[in-house]
């Protein structure tokens, strides 16, 4: 990545499809105080006593977090998942609540994490962070296939190794843009629960899409077998930095009582980062609470804008490189229904070089897939991101794209025509 | 701490010389929104447009921190640090930047953390979570010994195992209240520095303390021997959940090109939190700024408070137990200047049971110096926290607190009679 934040720096005036970022055009800086105010006129009307705002706002919380209750409010209003509040811990973002789980959860190394892949670079750095070994299941085209993660887990016992987690990212992945279709998530929680296998669900795209969404994985989750991850980052505002994990699995000590995950992350929290800051959260909790818990009401907009941004990049790609145009250069595409990201697949090898052409001579900036692959290749694909772009950058840096493979294409065709 | 925690619950009505958070008195909910606007409005004066402070408020910040020079120029005007912001990484809390630090310092199972024992279980925890060995190194009365460092060193070396850093709390200290004198500050950076072990400094209390203070070991260093950590917490406020790390280091890639520490804490951090809330990081900010980053003179009067505190807290326990008194039953106690903490040692086993019953009949909790010691032992030590409570608390807890001494020792001496 540090190879793609410096040609970002370099060409400045490059239209740039890499940053995962949300849009910030709905972003007011006086926001910040009307979502703080929200949440202290709420514990005003729960009977908080001046003294205990001020505790609650000031000092040391709660290592699971002082908005639990608030989350899962939410999570039952909006998701259809209904746990109790005690099985929450509120993060500094999706990203600590990966560290907490995957340290949770692996004891040793024969304890083993597997992966959608590509694969979103959060979870597998956490897992580097923490010397745990990853194996990637390739995803196909239409999302992860279970026989694949099936023989994914027997191969990994036939090496004396425990798959304990799987990853993945359900809806609108991250970085494929692929969303596993309903039919495969049920089959998907029977066969983790077979194999005893966790499930982490992370969907941090879903309330920031249009149209229906499927179920999540947790919702259709009977057996707690499923660990679901939350962001507020494309929710509310990243620089907010909260997140949270449902963990309501039973785990057993040593004298045979059993407690929540929850609690074993919350003990392993208070060893990273001790609480997540009672700013954010109340700030989180005022927008939440402003909106009766419904996330997908406060994003009605931006879901309409990002489902703009990613059909007119699709169709612009489309006008740019017709059918029998890119059957020819030997290209394709998904088509997201939502989420901030599409992969295209193209004839020649999509790496720091080609991307270092692309913004030299074509001015438009792109993420080599193959950053996401954990165990190599993925050189075939380029993710491009639709978040943060205004409706003028997509028109210009898809004319800018599509010469650029263009000429990349017919540099490969010529090269192998050279050939003897 | 768990128990602890079981026991403050259950015995509501006790004092309780427990917890180590700041007195919050001072705190003024309404404070919060001046806080984060003083940060605001800097921002307009540094000629940021609406739609930078727009990112700068909500959007995924930069790793190392926003208001790193913010932080490099406190130090500056407070401590005699003289470091480039670029050595500045801002953490969630000063418990992050301990978990940073170990994880880039420590390389395999060979490397090992030295600690002063007792010791703050901050560091503990996060060296447990990362699967770190610690080696402990008593202090003593007047704190920790360089020749006892040394030997640890040399011991550690003869067993194959290769010392990486040395943690301790110099200026009074977390649990014990000891002060590491003038003398043998620089007496333990050279020893440091001779045999290629870092020195990671953290002082939480020195602003919260009265009266003169001693140089920090990083204001010392001439050899970048000094990774200094930071907190927030006791300064501004612990809700905030921001600390940070200075760790001007100079470290080789496999190039031999060279970059700082604090490069390597940024990229590990970005798989464990992504970047510190910005939200958080403002109020801080506009704090310092308010105070043009003098933290000693936001800290005045939180000083004085606690000056009072623990003189008032010695005053009466002296007063309980005069000198002739104590010796007779073998009490004795430290006397910190400043900080939270002191110890109080006692002729009794005092552990989980002591503790119970201090709470149950004489309505009394404090914190069993035994939690301290990662090797085990400690069992004749009480640490008294002397933060949180009133004077009328300090009055009536001190006394509670010599009942409960004196019966138990009174206890012990019966017990020792008994035996033929």
């Amino acid at each position: 990545m540090n190879f793609l934040n410096e040609v970002t720096l370099r060409y400045p005036d490059a239209v740039s499809f890499a940053p995962g970022r949300p849009y910030d055009g709905f972003f007011d800086t006086e926001q910040i105080f009307r979502q703080v105010r929200g949440y202290l006129d709420h514990l005003v009307e729960q009977g908080s006593s001046p003294q205990q705002i001020r505790t609650a706002m000031y000092q040391y919380g709660p290592t699971a977090g002082q908005i639990r209750e608030i989350v899962a409010d939410a999570l039952r209003a909006d998701e259809g998942i209904d746990v109790p509040a005690e099985s929450v811990v509120v993060t500094v973002g999706a990203q600590e609540a990966m560290l907490l789980v995957l340290r949770a959860l692996v004891a040793g190394p024969q304890d083993v994490l597997l992966v959608a892949s590509p694969c979103y670079v959060g979870i597998t750095g956490a897992a580097r962070l923490l010397d745990i070994p990853v194996t990637a299941v390739e995803e196909r085209d239409d999302g992860l296939a279970c026989a694949d993660v099936e023989a994914a887990i027997l191969a990994e016992r036939a090496r004396g190794r425990r798959p304990r987690a799987l990853y993945l990212v359900p809806d609108h992945s991250n970085p494929s843009g692929t969303t596993v279709p309903e039919r495969h998530r049920a089959e998907l929680l029977e066969l983790a629960h077979r194999h005893g296998v966790l499930v982490l669900e992370d969907s941090p795209y879903r309330m920031v899409s249009p149209g229906p969404r499927l179920p999540t994985l947790k919702s259709m989750d009977r057996n707690r077998t499923v660990v679901h991850l939350g962001s507020f980052s494309k929710t509310v505002f990243p620089g907010a930095r909260v997140g949270f994990v449902v963990a309501d699995q039973l785990v057993a000590d040593d004298t045979g009582r059993t407690h929540l995950l929850a609690d074993d992350l919350a003990r392993i929290k208070s060893m990273v980062t001790v609480n997540t800051s009672s700013l954010s959260q109340a700030a989180v909790a005022g927008t939440l609470l402003a909106a009766d818990g419904r996330i997908s009401e406060l994003n009605t907009a931006a879901a309409a804008y990002y489902g703009d941004a990613m059909r007119a990049t699709l169709r612009e790609l489309d006008a740019r490189l017709p059918a029998a145009r890119r059957e020819a250069l030997g290209v394709r595409w998904n088509e997201p229904t939502g989420g901030f990201f599409l992969t295209v697949r193209v004839p020649f090898r999509a790496d720091n070089a080609a991307l270092t052409r692309s913004a030299e001579d074509f001015g438009v900036i792109w993420t080599p897939m193959a950053y996401f692959y954990p165990d190599g290749g993925g050189y075939d694909g380029i993710r491009l991101s639709t978040s943060y772009l205004t409706p003028a950058g997509i028109t210009e840096g898809t004319a800018r794209l599509a010469r650029f493979i263009e000429a990349e294409a017919e540099a490969v065709t010529a090269a192998a025509a050279r050939r003897p």
